[in-house]
């Protein structure tokens, strides 16, 4: 690489990291990264905390300068500087210097596209009034900033992860947040059952959701107010809007140069990163990835890949340059881990959800809710943590998993994330080792439960009844808890037989049709379902008991 | 098994998860459950919070009660019942009822033994004086919270996690506290430079360590107070004493069948918890367990692998009793997975110790130490994780990990845990992707960062140097932080040349011998290692840079 140049286009995450990382494998190339923003190196995830001033200094956001890029890693970097073609034949690119408005070309041997996405912008009348904001860069949350300083009200359009982290920012800055979502939950990664805790997480904070509902147009009312008028034709008035409808991967640079983009639209790399163009990488939101767990090619725009696709792009371009073979990487693909922090909430996820494992053809998995305390519940202080575990019912191959509550959450995903990257099985979650003292996790660990009920699934000791048929005229459903929790409140067509009776009543139960057994999270009625299996019942449980049935119920 | 009667011995954590789990696969044995305490299924880990009143009630930590055991499960349960001998023979065990004095025979088809352990007393002058306790039982913790009503002052003997617990939860109820360890460091398990960690912990909160010291003898001074007379004649005076020394497999039983033991003293079994006798069972802290990284057998008390243990005799009893063969359930071993709560400090590990990969005769184990925070730095409140992580230097599997910190430690060590499970490598770890959003971790999480030092090692684009050599003759320490930082503090024999000066100053260092480059954390060393490395000098790294040093030093 002695002498050769490397080129990088886009300076967040995926090209600040591959450039560093060049650096490190090669002292001789030389590395010029270019950035047609302000900025490199920024903290994007930490924007919605600046606009709550959660972080109070801007400058906290900016991890690494162009100054310490130069001093340390000898890179140099350019801001305000597009990159508006590649020549991919003379190997230049285009550059136009943001200062001066003037083009020059550069020449590259290798050339690195990291030029993220961009926020979804839909065509609605309205959408370029200036109180209308989005938030992808520093300057774009300094005008948010500075907006609260006059609003006090807020309209978030899109209920995903950012969406929701700007509304409880907004929301800590004192304003009145109403939020609308396109689709019918929260959270749209999430399985609709587990974005109801969310849902109503928010609404306890005094955020107000309007699911199934999008924007139709925006108008100006008075001198500075936002009236949204809705497509249901309700009318939303606020001071500001903030969009969060997603994001698509900005590809203008790609489709100029002509190379191969994917079905989703963004560009197609193989498992170097290098795209259809052997000279060109491409790393971070542009991407099209591989979900580890469907197989399918999707857009998954998250900050950990990113990293790690910048690195990958590096290594493949240095080592291979220096004909060094050593334990070539490869990028696996994603799994999709994420987290969500909403007020008091964490809400995480990894792996697939069920609706993508159905959209992607999957038959035979099975899926198990439960509801274990973060920590053991004689020490003070247990916060329930609500999961479901999406799992092969064959081979127990774990697929997905999904958390909310309040403490540990995004410690057990984390964990059955190692688990899927390693294709483990129920078996491996019910058989793992993990932290306990009183204070930290049980001795049974909710990552143990979730594989021992499914393990149990798996084994066949147990057969789980399905919460969308629960209405089935062939079907008596039994509520094994205690008469007074019964008299609380229970499913109309549960009859009520406490377990610790169930042994004497056995003659109350129908042979002839299924008894499905409902606890209040699941337990009780396996402990039900195994006593009855054995006496010769046809026996299902209804996975997570009552505090499942009543977020399907709800949702 | 239809008429066939089970008998356990011993009813907390094993022998009551066996019994409970042989009820839901065998509705029609008969089940008895004997203890020669008063409880069973009681929560023993909860005990040191009982004490430190951080759990209030008493009736907390009856996890279950005889009554659930007969209700829920139809298990008889016998307390205060003692098996004071097995006939293998005549399959049949001789009980001593605690409340008549009288002893009956019962007869079994299998047996469980799940004796527990008892606490290590050892024969000292002065041993048996009422104001000495020890913390197994609730009786024990009920003696222990009475004599604070009185105490100023306590000793805790043994500075393992146990000791560690009560120290804190002792000083919690405003005793001053020694605690007097036969070691060199506190928390035997860890390794001696990670186990300062905690030390300078407890004495930030007051507590009094004596290390390499054992007590010979207890004296009543006064009324009520105990002087203990130290090994090395240190006299310290308190008003109660706390034996946690550790603890011995409770084998009576055991020897008194003959059952075969393993070397340690435990009773040796199968992986499936059978013992030399093929109607015998034994489970939890009774047995000899093999550790998954080393191989070799041991003691190794734990709660988690305990209840795995007696889920396991029990599918081993029921299913081969049914002629039922699917999916047999091994014991897969222990890999230590343990956490303690230190005040605000979380001290974890998982897998082997260096000292104990040490014993085993392990060669090629590499270790790097590193110091991330347990989120982003620019999102307030970021504490450090000391983290220490052990890998195979070719292969680069993972064979253990110990971290310590204020947040965030357990789940760290609870992914690392599940990649040993899967005998992942550290690619693995770099690779792993894991929850991200500013307030829960980092694009570069702790485990990547700890993955991706140990991957660059074991492909070679960094070495490292041992903290053991330091004072090698034919080395130069460089250390590359700011003169300011340097100046602060720094390694005697280092120079200083910082890291974003080093391009223009290479003729400052020698091309003859070893470079072992520091830093604070070792990032920048590490950036440094590479610049070097690629400009033909010997170069080596310094994991975990002043930080890790300072331990090392002071340990």
């Amino acid at each position: 690489m002695e002498g050769q140049r490397l080129i990088v286009v886009g300076g967040v995450a995926g090209g600040a990291s591959c450039a560093a990382r060049a650096r490190r494998l090669c002292e001789k190339c030389e590395i010029l990264l270019f950035d047609r923003g302000p900025y490199v190196s920024f903290a994007n995830c930490g924007l919605p905390y600046y606009v709550g001033n959660v972080i109070v200094e801007e400058r906290k956001l900016l991890v690494a300068t162009p100054h310490l890029f130069k001093e340390r890693f000898n890179i140099e970097v350019r801001t305000k500087s597009e990159v508006t073609a590649i020549d991919r034949e003379k190997k230049v690119v285009y550059v136009k210097d943001g200062r001066t408005g003037e083009t020059y070309t550069q020449a590259y041997d290798s050339l690195v596209l990291s030029t993220g996405a961009q926020a979804v912008r839909p065509p609605l009348p309205g959408i370029d009034l200036p109180q209308i904001f989005e938030l992808r860069t520093i300057p774009d949350s300094r005008k948010i900033r500075e907006a609260i300083g006059y609003a006090s009200s807020a309209l978030v359009v899109g209920g995903g992860f950012i969406g929701l982290e700007m509304a409880e920012n907004l929301a800590r800055r004192g304003l009145s947040v109403n939020v609308v979502e396109l689709s019918s939950q929260v959270l749209p990664p999430l399985d609709p059952e587990m974005a109801t805790f969310a849902a109503e997480h928010l609404k306890s904070h005094g955020i107000r959701l309007v699911l199934n509902n999008g924007v139709a147009r925006f108008d100006l009312e008075g001198n500075n107010r936002i009236l949204a008028t809705l497509n249901s034709g309700e009318q939303i008035q606020s001071d500001i809007v903030v969009l969060a409808i997603g994001v698509r991967p900005e590809t203008t640079l790609a489709r100029q140069a002509d190379l191969r983009l994917g079905r989703h639209g963004g560009i197609q790399v193989d498992d170097s990163m290098r795209t259809s163009d052997q000279n060109i990488w491409a790393v971070g939101d542009v991407i099209e990835v591989r979900d580890i767990v469907t197989g399918e090619w999707e857009l998954m725009p998250l900050a950990g890949p990113a990293n790690r696709q910048g690195r990958i792009a590096a290594e493949s371009i240095i080592r291979c340059h220096q004909g060094r073979e050593a334990r070539p990487q490869t990028f696996r693909g994603v799994q999709g881990t994420a987290v969500c922090g909403i007020f008091d909430l964490t809400v995480a996820m990894t792996g697939a959800s069920e609706k993508k494992l159905k959209r992607a053809g999957f038959k035979n998995v099975e899926k198990v809710y439960l509801h274990p305390g973060h920590h053991v519940a004689y020490y003070p202080g247990a916060k329930s943590i609500h999961m479901k575990l999406l799992f092969d019912a064959s081979s127990g191959r774990v697929l997905g998993a999904q958390a909310i509550g309040e403490a540990g959450v995004e410690r057990r995903i984390d964990v059955i994330s190692m688990a899927i990257q390693n294709n483990a099985t129920v078996f491996e979650l019910e058989e793992a080792e993990l932290c306990y003292a009183p204070q930290f996790g049980a001795a049974k660990d909710p990552v143990n439960v979730a594989g021992m009920i499914a393990a149990n699934c798996v084994r066949g000791d147990l057969e789980l009844a399905d919460w969308n048929d629960v209405d089935r005229a062939d079907v008596q459903v039994v509520d094994v808890r205690t008469p007074a929790e019964y008299d609380k409140g229970h499913m109309p067509q549960a009859v009520n037989i406490p377990i610790d009776e169930m042994r004497d009543r056995l003659d109350e139960l129908p042979a002839d049709k299924e008894i499905w057994l409902v606890c209040e999270v699941g337990q009780r009625a396996y402990y039900a379902t195994r006593l009855l299996l054995q006496s010769g019942f046809q026996v299902k449980n209804l996975s997570g008991g009552m505090r499942t049935y009543s977020t399907i119920h709800n949702r």
